[in-house]
């Protein structure tokens, strides 16, 4: 049976046997595991050695107001997460962003990066190679461009060091997150400068992308989409809805996310917005693994004549609506709870999900700031 | 119909009133979300809002061999993705470190830290307090300790600036991640020092601990397991299994993990252990928002000799195997798959954990280093 | 006369001969460098290929009231510098916060360290030698202080990674800023754990040090002397004084030294630190090229009551009283305008710099908030 | 006579009533610092407070030879410092480089930065801000370059975080170091976007600059100068000069530079860059609290065919031939050791500093490969 172990295949029959070998090898069962609703076929450019699925407890936040150029209105926001408390607090969140109105977003920028490292002759080598890329842009732009129907290279920008030259490659890849199709237009693009210039392609990724690992290059420069949310929050909503006083969530900012944050060198000045970023991932169907990056978020708190303002800086939202894990049924079926499957709508999820971010910061700071946190903690069983 | 978004219930007959009502509210329909295998009840603890559960596929990868203090044997990993040729590429890894022999894996450090600020008078004040918590060590101690039966505080270290003054508090949290527990006992401990010293709470978290942001503090200190995990690949191996040599693997590592992440001003050296962190992070119940500082881990790669040394730190392993996600029925079939359910399992998990990152790392250096990246994304549809 | 080039003498005859072989081999003429008031061989501990000196104009701050354990009463602070505006910036600081009754400082921790790296077999064998090094402390210890007079181990830390084994060495220095002695020091120590363990010594500094590079472990853990430093400046003195007022030095340090220097991911969180510490840090005789580490120092801003509350945190001071540069006459004559010539007097020296920072943030955040920095740098010609 | 404290004069009887007044104070004599050869007239623009000269011991390393695109030839290169050993560390690697035919050397950007910060209405009103400074670029360039007969103003980033708006401006400021310039061009050019904006300038530098901290932003993105420098020293000369093997040079640096930098999470990967910086910016008159950015550089060592390949990369070269210290006496002599008086020198200095930091980087990691840094340090009495 554990011949089972080995089998390639990707229907029902081979995920069954697969899961029976895995059994017997590990003397258990996998009954829930085995419970799934779907033809796995569908999962096969999603996973390999399958042997059923894991089931995520899901829910939603909201309605939460959103004011953006691509989401405008209410939405309930799907989560997965098995963090008790979690949605109970994002959803206060988004009731007082709500009452408040609704959040403000703005896209700021949108990229898509891959920087393949190269190993030149030296540091003047090294410029010379560069000058070949900048003189070329064009020719290096349509052979990457080649690969892929939808993807479109915006800039190719060098750093070098010693014999080490990276070019950061940036693209504009549609509605999808876009790593694949920027790994494979990179390396076309790349076979390219290796063969006209002599300078020996190292590996297409060479960390200065950089793919999930928090990194100030990507802080500073954004990496997929950066997007920035604000709300301002009437003193009475804050008083009543989030039990706390103006005064007490900006001085909690101010000593936790600001200047607790610097003194633990850390890259992500924010209470919690990488919870709300894994379980919103998760539930849509992209790359949990990016929260590396995504939790590199900035909050700030400010009195605004009396009022609660709060924003939040997310500058690498890497998410898209085709591809990935938005294929899978029950992934959809949570990108279609906002309107967000398929073309076109990228932007809106990209929107919906730094509101959402922002309401979770917002209640988060609110139950710290009022001394609420352990208790929630206990009460909710988290 | 609608009334059912704001039903507070937990049981299959609410949760399915609510899903019923997000469908009318959203004008979708979710049959794949409301089809789930367990009792929504059984998830109290773990979500509110449900609507029924996401299914992610899960795969395994190994055998793999581990030789650590705790996990000594060959094991199929779970891991749980939609992210195609990342599971074909961990179990490749896995192949090649069991050719190997296995992995060495030992726990260096394990502490769960939680930082409580408090608002002092100034800096002469601060350590005033910062003595007082040092002269009654033992009393806080006592106080923290009675809100928990397995937790144990380790040391409280202060770092001041300002008025801003943080305790960071180390526990030994037995089976369970632990956060919970760290933040009840230490809002208890802080009730404490505020009450005799005159220090104000302002948040029982105060980005010191520091959890879900990527942060030096973490990197160099440890948070949760500090796990070392390494083993050398004979370069028969390396060359037929891994299909590139030894030269060609240092030299990734070296260009990539070392100067390119240190260009890119990057917490994390390492090629994709975000990856293989979240998928089995998800598969057992974890928390992937830990993702964010479970990725600031650290690759090296050798030449010993002829063969491949590759090793891989692991500063930050936030796990458990009681408690939070681990109680789900998925989630619990998949810690049963590698005998890791319950009291006295987390330190062989941590081990698992680690061996499973040194083998992706070693099979993601090695497809990198033969130029193989994109056309693994091509031909695995990823 | 070129042949002076090469002349190894250092009296100064051989300076002269030298210089003029200087002045024919670049074809100048170096007046002014030959202008010196001391004998060179004073210098002969200080620096090689001597040809002069280099003047720097040296003027002083104050007085500068300070409330320290070791400094205590007003103080006219030297520092040299060539850049005009700094002096009359700092002098107006010293004068509020004298105003204001003086500057709290205390000296929180006190360690010089250095850490060597070692090669070892993996991860199991650097925990081996990790743990020989914990078993055998004293004799480390007795190895380490044999090579001096002065110095204290005060803890051995490990840090690993793969085949690299660290062992952060921190130590009591007394007067000495005390690199030259750790470095001794440890080199003995390491020698003997290459012996008794097998592990290779690849270099006495492997930057866990971290000497004279900005790093978070020395943010974090301190290196020298890590001093706090605070004052409040009641708002009569902000407001006739500085020029500005609370709410806007307020405002002006979190919008820059907090939300700027986050969003540039710097390990600095002030202002212009680094120009005191390299002005007081020249005249004084202490190494200038530490001011990198002591650039990440933090400056805190309150409203107190209506009053101006500042502070600032200051992990690195690296410096000494005796031994270095404080050996020359003029660096002498500096020390001893604050009475800290020689032994016995390095904490008063360091409270005295701390509080001379704290005057250098104060003033530039006034004058920034009121918009004067550009008509500053105009009228004082800087 | 402590009335001469307060005398605003900065002639040289002022100066000496000056000096008198603090020796009075102070209790002490300071005929060394008293004892200076040039009118202090001269510094008028350099110091306040004026009380006399601080002599910093002067030497030179070299011949080293420089391969730039501004400077070819040999140099001796002026140093000044109090650290025993240090030319003659720097020094050794001077004729090793120049033994290998000299270090290539390019300059690869060249921008002088100034980033002051606007408080907004929130995250929509910061994008109509600097979209009105993206559409009015020409008039906010001529604004800026009005104010200045050499600065150019580059480019001007935008960067936001909640009701903070960053303007990073990027200049070529010719042969001065430009902080200057840069400011009051910048603070020009803020005053009209406020004006025609609405937006609130709160301080013309809000640390995105970022002047005299470390920070990612200036190592990603540099600023003053961007150089790199490298050399193939042949392994004779490794062998014979130096001391030491390529194999053990190249290890030194993968374990201290890169490995050791990285767990002590630093922005500096290099052994000793900021002792020559410090130096060499002391001699020739440049600011030495600039030595925080500069320390930031990263050092690379591989096997070249048997050979020693070694490189720095230098991304914040802040330096200028004219203004500032460079027009006092002494320092316009050790300028003039290298030809570098004056307008059109500045890339000349700027290589011939690079090369510099080279030859310490080789020397000091030959030195620790052998194990002879502490040996060097008893010997040469540092």
């Amino acid at each position: 049976m554990t011949g089972g172990l080995k089998n390639r295949g990707k229907s029902k029959a081979d995920v069954d046997e697969r899961r029976m070998a895995v059994e017997e090898y590990a003397a258990t069962k996998l009954p829930h595991i085995g419970s799934y609703s779907f033809d796995p076929l569908l999962a096969e450019k999603n996973v390999e050695n399958m042997i059923g699925c894991l089931q995520v407890p899901l829910g939603f936040a909201g309605p939460l107001a959103v004011k953006g150029d691509h989401a405008k209105g209410e939405f309930l926001v799907p989560m997965a997460t098995t963090e008790g408390a979690l949605l109970a607090s994002v959803n206060r969140g988004c009731s007082a962003i709500t009452a408040a109105g609704g959040a403000n977003v703005v896209i700021i920028k949108d990229e898509m990066t891959r920087a393949p490292v190269f190993r030149t002759k030296g540091v003047r080598d090294g410029q010379r190679v560069a000058k070949w890329v900048d003189d070329n842009y064009d020719v290096v732009k349509r052979t990457a461009e080649a690969t892929t129907s939808h993807g479109k290279l915006l800039s190719i920008k060098p750093f070098a060091s010693g014999r080490s030259l990276f070019l950061r490659f940036s693209y504009d890849t549609g509605d999808a997150m876009g790593m694949n199709m920027a790994t494979i237009a990179t390396e076309a693009a790349s076979r390219l400068i290796e063969k006209e210039t002599g300078a020996v392609l190292i590996s297409v990724s060479g960390n200065m992308c950089i793919d999930k690992k928090p990194a100030a290059i990507d802080s500073i420069l954004g990496r997929g989409k950066l997007v920035l949310a604000d709300v301002t929050v009437p003193r009475a909503v804050v008083e009543e809805r989030l039990k706390t006083t103006v005064a007490k969530a900006v001085e909690t900012n101010y000593r936790k996310n600001l200047v607790g944050s610097a003194l633990a060198s850390s890259l992500g000045f924010n209470a919690h917005v990488a919870n709300i970023i894994a379980a919103v991932y998760l539930a849509t169907g992209q790359d949990p693994a990016q929260v590396a990056e995504a939790s590199m978020a900035m909050t700030n708190c400010e009195d605004a004549d009396g009022d609660l303002y709060v924003s939040v800086r997310l500058p690498c939202l890497e998410l898209g609506t085709v591809g990935g894990g938005t294929r899978l049924p029950c992934q959809k079926e949570a990108l279609s709870m906002i309107d967000c499957v398929g073309a076109g709508k990228v932007k809106r999820l990209a929107e919906i999900v730094a509101a959402l971010a922002l309401a979770g910061e917002l209640s988060t700071l609110a139950a710290q700031s009022a001394g609420e946190l352990g208790k929630a903690h206990q009460s909710l069983g988290r």
